[in-house]
């Protein structure tokens, strides 16, 4: 019987890993043209999952033509699915699959692109092409380019009271990239994550090849019993806005983890993802700027604020940190273009950056307030709970149904719609928490929300 | 006494890798102020090393203020090198060290900024920022944006012979960056790699926490005994041109190596980096392109033809890897930013690349014969012997000398000038070849030139 590591899939859900298994091993002819595939109930069985995952993975290779269905006898393996016609005809190569066009994506956590000031980017991309054509071909220091270093420094001075120096700044191809790079600093060392957590970063971290344990939080963030007994010399956390679950760590919280890092010469990495778009009128410190010890390295990106198009975040590193970083990773080049980096400083030492960071939060804050009126309007208003949020592009959804999350999701995708849940975020599977939906609002507005609240409706009614 | 691992220094040389050792402990506090350094011979016999490296570390650390030395008692830690004011005065921070402002530097390989069409350029990014603004903002699919890769394969389609699908194609911010996600691609997997061979390609693969087994080389390239006997299941090569060798691997030990990779179902990393490059009227097709069984990973970059300051390369995956791929690595956002994307993707297809190519092959061409000229009427024209290159931007430069490689390099440094040597490049330090300067010279038009002559006249004679 056909056995795949199921634990294997990262973030994706349990059916549509299970097709890319079952299209994988039709591409690459270990499942044979004609061949007959498993009864859908002996596969569920043997593989431990519901029969409709396993349903759902066979349709969607029924739709794409890589298998058939023979009406009482099961399903068969194309011939037109065969690896050498696989580029050219019949299905559609893998890569492009994950791509799949949605009409509408809630898991998205994409700002409006039309709230950026494109016209100024424009303007500052032509000043600089024109007024410095080598900016375009010198290459950078590893670090990035003084001057944006320069401007980012000066940004969490004025904008998050973070005394930081030009020199502790390092940029990077987005925060995935910065991940990668922090896995080699760190290579051998175990790593702690948040349970729930933002997949992407478990994903990143084992891949590079290290070894992360689940902490699981409490009404404070991440819980130091566990953190302590789980033996970790590096923790990952987001303080400032826990992904999924929206929790803000207090002060005493922040205190206790600084003091963990002292007493045991651990590192925190502190992912400040998206407090740019806090609405509480004072925010908390960083843990960073209250760090006195030199244990936390400070994570940030552009990719929420500009777009997640402009690939850019940067991390401060504590002084300690500087030497083993120049070592160890100052041979790698700074992967963001030198052009960008040149309009990027201008775009933040210009003043530009904060002017929309402002706009952005106001039509954040506008937007939230709409999708949640019209969710309180709406025909599943009563089946479900809002946790409202103070900061962030997202916000979670308690839905009362006896469906499970993979019922719900697959009623959604043949709608067209993609859901995020808060069961894809789950680390440890017996901490995962049905039944709560991940919203990330912030692509809402005008026509999308109603559309939103209509397929919602289909999916939870 | 004092004892650093200095096998971890990759492609670092010693007394610069032992400077960064010292000074990340004097900045940590490790080596407290006033204390004592131990004597030069002691440290050199206790580490290994020659007394004249354990010098070149311990004046660095003096020009920098971090130690003093005391006439006939020795090098003392200085009080002003204390992590609290490192920020600020004392020793410049260390991530800015790796990035010394060279007179001349023969080691890095970037071609002459003045070639590159900035105009054309920057035309086409008016000319995408105005038709189609929301190309900044817009994410781009994890492999990147589909017109670029249809510009890529239609490029290889035309230059190479490459018969590739666009959907083979990923685009990522530079090579270094897709070593990273082969690396993770292949996680578990033994690397073999090429002895002598570009250094940063191990760095990034061990970094990563990848196996790798150096291969020795023979007149043809890689040796197929040392392959066959390390076990390894990937193979990562040169073949058109290997840095530092310049071997061109023919015909027949392409089809070997394919064999190898066939009959013990290992993979073929092939680093096409500066094949574009080549004088050779007909360049021999890629491995690529005579894999009929699906076995060879093409990677290029655009940093060499276009600019190091551009980050932006791509491999060519056989279809077979398509959905492991698509499984292990989709998540990751493509990190090359989408403004770029739009560009290069017209720049390609609008036939401006080859056109830039072609003129700078010939600029390549004139310069590199300018350069053997003026070595053969240099002052040490009798002292060296020169491999020429049918291929790419170094040659390699066998000097008659019985100083070492290191004292040479301190020589060079001490005049502004930074050399790369073949036996930076050994992976096994028993194969180490000494008195074999690696000369990239691109760099190298007009006062340039004559400057390196003299420098060179001075090093050498």
């Amino acid at each position: 019987m056909l056995t795949y590591d199921l634990t294997a899939r990262g973030r994706t859900p349990i059916y549509e890993y299970l097709y890319h298994c079952l299209r994988s091993d039709i591409l690459s002819g270990k499942l044979a043209s004609g061949e007959k595939l498993p009864g859908k109930r002996a596969l569920a069985e043997h593989l431990g999952v519901s029969v409709i995952t396993v349903e759902a993975a066979y349709s969607q290779l029924e739709a794409e033509g890589c298998v058939e269905a023979r009406p009482r006898r099961g399903f068969y393996v194309c011939a037109g699915a065969m690896p050498a016609v696989a580029a050219s005809q019949g299905c559609p190569p893998a890569i492009r699959d994950g791509e799949r066009k949605w009409k509408l994506d809630l898991r998205s956590n994409s700002v409006d692109a039309s709230l950026f000031p494109v016209g100024v980017w424009a303007k500052l991309t032509r000043r600089v092409l024109s007024e410095d054509p080598d900016a375009l071909l010198t290459s950078v220091p590893h670090a990035g380019l003084m001057e944006l270093r320069e401007a980012i420094a000066g940004y969490l001075r004025g904008y998050k009271g973070m005394a930081v120096s030009p020199e502790q700044i390092v940029v990077g191809a987005g925060a995935e990239f910065l991940y990668l790079l922090l896995a080699q600093l760190f290579s051998g060392a175990a790593f702690a994550l948040e349970d729930p957590g933002y997949p992407k970063i478990r994903q990143a971290y084992t891949g590079s090849g290290a070894v992360c344990t689940p902490v699981g939080l409490d009404a404070q963030g991440v819980r130091l019993d566990e953190l302590r007994a789980c033996g970790a010399a590096v923790l990952h956390i987001s303080p400032a806005h826990q992904y999924p679950t929206g929790l803000v760590t207090p002060l005493a919280r922040r205190q206790e983890l600084l003091s963990w890092a002292r007493s045991t010469g651990g590192y925190i990495i502190e992912d400040d993802y998206d407090s740019e778009l806090g609405f509480a009128p004072r925010p908390l410190p960083t843990l960073s700027s209250i760090d006195a010890a030199g244990r936390v390295i400070y994570v940030s990106s552009f990719s929420q604020t500009i777009s997640p198009g402009m690939r850019a975040g940067y991390l401060v590193l504590p002084e300690r940190l500087l030497g083993e970083w120049s070592h160890r990773l100052g041979f790698y080049s700074c992967a963001v273009p030198s052009l960008e980096q040149h309009v990027l400083a201008r775009f933040i030492a210009g003043g530009y950056y904060e002017r929309h960071l402002s706009r952005l939060r106001k039509a954040c804050r506008d937007r939230r307030s709409a999708v949640l009126s019209a969710f309180a309007r709406s025909g599943f208003a009563g089946r479900v709970e809002i946790s409202e949020p103070e900061v962030g592009l997202h916000f979670l959804m308690q839905i009362k149904t006896k469906a499970s999350d993979a019922e719900l999701r697959l009623r959604a995708e043949k709608l067209g719609l993609r859901l995020g849940f808060m069961s894809d975020c789950a680390f440890d599977p017996r901490r995962a928490r049905e039944h709560v939906l991940v919203i990330n609002y912030a692509a809402l507005s005008g026509g999308r929300l109603s559309e939103a609240v209509e397929l919602l409706e289909q999916v939870l009614t």
